[in-house]
């Protein structure tokens, strides 16, 4: 199983375009594909040697392009720029490239799409540093969106409750929809307690390498929950809440995140101050420019 | 029930705050709620005259900022800028504010956020003109996104199938998603098929009036047959898939969409003349400016 790689001219265009053109390899959205011999067969790019030698072409310029692997399938169709493929439930689904790609809208709002996940226990100044961020980087001119597991709630995932499975799935959307986000150009703000490492996981593997950047907010426990914000530990505490991350919950801190921001004792840096160390590492990464 | 409203300069800021600064009315992001007498005396805006004339004043305001109507509930704490609310699955959600607001990136971007929904058959060209759309706005400077059923479904949708349940609610994460987009200033362009009335109402009562613009792909079915580019209809004729739109399955046109394209015998426009007409509607609809 194999993803599949598109050139950038592809977007909108047909494969005798693509065959003739340059080839410039980039990731075609987020599709995840397995491809078979008709569709190397078909793809212009692959013409000469014989099948295996061109599917190992696609492979290495898709490995080179940093795509994904899933289960699921596709073919491709070489008479039109649709790509026929389906999944485990449903099928007949054509991907759509659009004529304007992500790297067109990066260039208009100067600024790389990606997604900033920040988690931590309730209380630990997630939402916070959410909006801090969301001003510095409004004040440097940069388009942010922040969402919100509380927010979503409302709106998207108004069908899901706090149980375990609906938690997760939670999650999940909150993922799919930051990447839709980042694939927009937007630097995309998730604000959850996003309490399990396989969760999150889940979610930084829907984005390309190094776009999903995760912030652990490094709170003692005491410290949450002596701020209490919401009063929700109260309520946990009295039993009024049950399975509450860090009371009768677990939260497993992240093992390799992109940034740790501690708070403990007297050492309690300002949102703001906060913020400005996320902004540094977008601006090191070259997010802050197209 | 009534909406709440909130002040713009609200955002991020405490009640005592907003106790003195000047009142100006904008909705609060798309949470849903009603007030309490208990709310309603917490908070600032409405001090002075008994409870029955504050709500009144709430409501009046909230009339003028058109903001919605659900059955959510909610309590609103004077004590700091966070405020509780519940719905029918879950509780103990805070609805936080941002402090970079619609209006911030609208003004950032010099564009206004809506939702473009173009309905029609398979093969009517809603992806076709999606396309040029994004093209033509891009062109201007605009940033757009376009969410294609189709897509969605590789992604946060992949859970669903096509049964009628799951159609539905494919719609209605589709719709909500577009709403986050809107929210975040993006010219948002979703392309489905969306057959059903219903759904596509359940859709428009997500968005403030006037940013949902339904664009009817005016287009007979046998014209939608005859080019057939997803090879979908002879599939469907053949029987080998079941309750496809106009074959065995209705397609209810819009009875007030914002806009008609009308494909029928030699009177065809170009991808790029349709796409002129919705970008006319947008620009003298103000949705080209902040």
């Amino acid at each position: 199983m194999v993803a599949v790689h598109g050139a950038r001219h592809f977007a909108c265009s047909y494969l005798p375009e693509f065959e003739s053109g340059p080839l410039v390899p980039c990731k075609l959205g987020f599709a995840k594909f397995s491809i078979g011999n008709n569709a190397v067969n078909n793809l212009g790019l692959c013409r000469g040697g014989d099948a295996r030698l061109r599917s190992s072409r696609i492979i290495k310029a898709m490995e080179e392009s940093a795509a994904f692997l899933t289960k699921d399938c596709v073919s491709i169709s070489g008479k039109d720029h649709q790509i026929m493929s389906c999944n485990g439930k449903s099928s007949n689904i054509v991907w759509h490239k659009s004529s304007v790609d992500k790297f067109d809208r990066q260039e208009l709002l100067q600024q790389k799409g990606c997604v900033i996940w920040i988690t931590g226990l309730s209380g630990s100044g997630k939402s916070t540093l959410a909006c801090a961020l969301s001003r510095g980087l409004h004040s440097r001119g940069k388009l942010t969106y922040i969402l919100d597991g509380d927010n979503v709630r409302h709106g998207l995932n108004r069908d899901l409750s706090f149980k375990a499975e609906d938690r997760a799935e939670n999650i999940r959307r909150i993922g799919e929809v930051a990447k839709l986000f980042a694939d927009s150009g937007v630097i995309c703000i998730a604000s959850l307690i996003s309490p399990y490492r396989k969760d999150r996981d889940g979610c930084r593997a829907l984005l390309p390498d190094g776009d999903f950047i995760e912030v652990f907010m490094d709170v003692p426990l005491q410290v949450c929950e002596a701020r209490d914000p919401k009063g929700l530990y109260k309520l946990a505490r009295a039993g009024k809440i049950k399975g509450f991350t860090g009371v009768d919950d677990p939260y497993e801190p992240p093992l390799n995140c992109e940034i740790v921001l501690k708070q403990m004792g007297d050492d309690c840096p300002s949102p703001c101050d906060m913020a400005e160390t996320v902004i540094s590492y977008l601006e090191e990464k070259g997010y802050l420019q197209a």
